[in-house]
């Protein structure tokens, strides 16, 4: 390959996850972007959002050329973006679709939907290799499948596995919102989706489910808003059989063992500082004292706009396209 | 009563929760300052702390005229408090200890130590009322305890209780530490006291039991520093041994039933901005959705300064000397 | 006077300053609160604006009872202000205004709208005690006006005085706007109205004006937008016809000796936490070195919603209705 | 050259700019760390302060191989830097010390130290490439040198330039002081070494008079305490000698033509948010209204952990060691 081997397309290039994306693909060493496409701000210059950017100009998606890509990307938003990757996939290019609409299988989708690989490289490298068509994870999804799949794949999980998530507010979008203004977001800190009812969870329960040998163990999620841009922390409390032998941290070390960007404390927890900026899942595991039944804490964090969005994307485009997995990731 | 009936004195007064109560206790209507003692900045003007103090200078504790108050509050730092306490109680003064030193009843502490009323009005209003030393409660335990105690004490609770709570960095103290910089603090997140070890889980453990007409519940407990001034939010989730009739939050609603200080959330959860700068618990409930065994989700916010420190401390005050219990309290 | 004397209306309570003005007025002595607008929440209970409100339902403008009402405050948006003030002063009222509309006296504006005096005391009282309307100060002239207010009268000012200043978000209002959302506004800091192009100049020259005996100094004034919610501080450059004999600040002690509000600082300057949720306006004065022509630096910091908005309002009200000054200010 | 050409070594690697100069050289394609020192975390290994950076333990200064390296950063306290500087120029290394001993020359220096030149590239270049013992500039000076010398140069410039600064904290350093804890710096805003007394001023004058053909302008400075993390942002206000002719940044985009690492702002004004992060200063003018005698605004920002030190001295290192001006800054 040489140096500008890969074109590629961004679809929605105007919020936090696009312009992520557009600053990654920018540093790219083999990617050409083709165009970016933005309906608000169409006609200005893409430097505007990502100051080493290509010299283009935003365009509307209509006028966006589909078929000069070898790979798309959608960030639009949920429901729309599905639309536009099935007219990406027509034009003959790879798609990844960043929205939550092709994370889950379902029954009422078109047909083309179900050649879908979860990007998720940590469990699903090899698919993701041979897909043209990714479903990239949702943010708090990812820090948790990957923080419980150790657990899940080996059966250990006795009873619902309580997930406290807490993320900045770049995982809430750009739209102006009220109850986003920095005056009501600042010194402020609350849950939202209670009672366990969050868009995410069915997400979660899917993979989880897909790495359960037998029944999949029952998830509790509770989200919050951080008062900070960037980063999600869950700290995650799970029932056990039994008590593990050794130290529990080894079940993840074996697991994932040359992994790129799994980050394991082996003393310490991690904060958002350790990931914020990264392409990395930081994670932590604790046995939890003073309780009759085993318990373990596990805390995971990783930042919601790269790992949870725009960085994982490229590291499914980098293993779509043979390039080494790191590329333009840190 | 005339108007400054109550003479108190504040040992350690430069502290947040030092200065939070010497800001209620300049506006509280039948309240004289006496004295305020800081080691540090002894000499300086009680002012320089809280602009609408009474013209006073800050001494050391050693020159402070215990005897002449009526009530002495202490705020100095666990294990120092407890010695003043003693010499307060000496000096004849009614004593509120706003440290840890006194909260949980040990056989290796003195004789007049076990004379020491657990101040959460809530649930010990009478005793309150007729004790000469309190031992003010801690900021995490005052919204977990009054969160649980409608459940424990009907003993609803089938499993341990899983409290992930987050507080604002004013609960870390004033002292100088890296880790509490501004730029250490801002735009992070992150657990400590992780394994369920943090030095508060005695307190709640032994309140709780206190409750609880048989076993007492397990308690789980995971504090997370908030890049926020103050105010702490508590997510706790309660394995049920049976579904509950009704709408959960009235058992809250029997329970307090006129408590001026606790505010239920019927709809909407509530959140920091709620109860900061105020002396209330807000508290909202909610069945968690789609797990086989029933679940409570419970909702607490309050405070640090107020309810969870300061301002109970005055409640407190207030009971003991006869006043209206909300004097000088939002 | 009794408990409940001055029956007041509040047009515009959704605000920041509305609900600010409601918070003040909740726990003023002296006040009735006869009702509360906000178009988007009428029918929603006052108290969800502030927890310590009379149970009243919030109204639209429209079914506001005018005629009720002692004196009413007009907190709606530059324009429509005007219109408000107009049927409330029909209706018998009097009338504070916080919005520009007229503060500076327009040949375009009716005829009644000459009779409103500019509400700062602590150049304007006696005027203030006599008047049926106010136009309230905006939150950049009262600390700028407060701040040279001493200079000017005594024609020390030798040429343009530059104006810096700085306010946090609750000053640009509380519509969501993309610009002040968290994630826009969070870490960052930016000068807006550059060029000496704000609408808040009028306002200061006009006053500055008034003071002058001779010719008015030039004003040149920046305003910046800081990451914090409220505060305003204001460093202000003036060269001076000739070096002050004396300390500076002096000066300042002798036009505002008594005065209740202002904060003058002989040692250290004011930041905005001396003032916050305040009614003050903290100043400090400084001689600039090293400059061959004399000039100095003078330091005012207030809070944008109090002094510089509902807190000047109620102390308006205070004049007007004979109350006592400070009444419900801190 | 091939991959690892040039050694270097850091001095004083565990402050802020140390931190950030880690990061920048461990993605730098041509140098390699050969040691970085640390006297409080001496033993620990690098990647706890930086997580791409070689696998190598932090040292203390006095263990530190001096002799090895072709070029040693010095990030040590002011006054203690210069002392290491001559260490390391008598080891042979060409040293950049970013602290401020070496910045303004002295009778009192050494004489060694008579040989280091500015690092400002953009003024400054050819010297820079000769050079074996840079002053890297300070934060504040870089700014605002950049900001005025086209008006100097010029000789514009007709009376006091005030310079209105404001920094985030990590200008204030790592050391843990009360001032700049999160609870105290959060939601505040305040101005220090008032009265035009600030230790920039004695550098930016230096450098401004080496840039005035005549006399230089006098300047007051006045520095800001925002809470951010990083970024500096200068309003400055400049009396002209008489109106300019055209576009007044035309002046400023003839002088920085080509420059890599100056933006011209030519509609809006830069914030924070446009240069953290980056090694550039972003630049916008505009013609001050209303006013009698012609005054210009100049609004400049920077990173300053980067422009203002640890990428600035990379760009030094770039230039002195024939590497591309840009590599590894962005």
């Amino acid at each position: 390959m040489n140096g500008y081997s890969i074109r590629v397309g961004v679809l929605g290039a105007g919020g936090y996850s696009g312009r992520e994306l557009v600053a990654i693909l920018a540093r790219h060493a083999r990617v050409g972007i083709v165009f970016a496409t933005s309906e608000s701000d169409a006609g200005r210059p893409l430097r505007s959002i990502c100051a080493s950017a290509p010299e283009l100009s935003l365009v509307r998606a209509a006028e966006a050329p589909l078929g000069e890509c070898d790979a798309i990307f959608c960030c639009l938003p949920h429901g729309e973006s599905m639309r536009w990757a099935g007219r990406a996939r027509n034009a003959g290019a790879k798609v990844i679709d960043l929205s939550s609409d092709l994370r889950v299988v379902r029954a009422d989708l078109p047909e083309w939907t179900r050649t879908a690989v979860y990007g998720l490289p940590e469990l699903h490298r090899e698919r993701i290799r041979g897909a043209e068509l990714i479903a990239n994870p949702g943010c708090y999804p990812t820090a948790a499948i990957l923080a419980l799949a150790p657990l899940v794949r080996r059966e250990l999980i006795a009873g619902p596995v309580v997930i406290n998530a807490a993320s900045g507010v770049t995982g809430a979008g750009r739209s102006p919102k009220r109850e986003l203004l920095f005056a009501e977001v600042a010194e402020d800190y609350r849950a939202y989706g209670t009672g366990n009812t969050h868009r995410h969870l069915a997400e979660m329960k899917d993979q989880v489910s897909g790495l359960a040998p037998g029944e999949a163990p029952e998830l509790v999620f509770v989200p919050h808003l951080l008062p900070v841009h960037r980063g999600i922390l869950e700290t995650i409390h799970v029932p056990l059989r039994s008590e593990l032998n050794g130290e529990a941290i080894d079940l993840w070390a074996e697991d994932y063992a040359g992994e790129p960007f799994i980050d394991l404390f082996r003393e310490g927890t991690p904060s958002l500082r350790d990931v914020v900026r990264t392409n990395r899942v930081a994670i932590a595991v604790a046995r939890v004292d003073g309780v009759r039944s085993p318990m373990l804490q596990v805390i995971a964090a990783e930042d919601n706009l790269v790992k949870g969005a725009a960085g994982q994307a490229v590291q499914n485009l980098n293993l779509m396209f043979g390039v080494p997995e790191t590329e333009s990731l840190a």
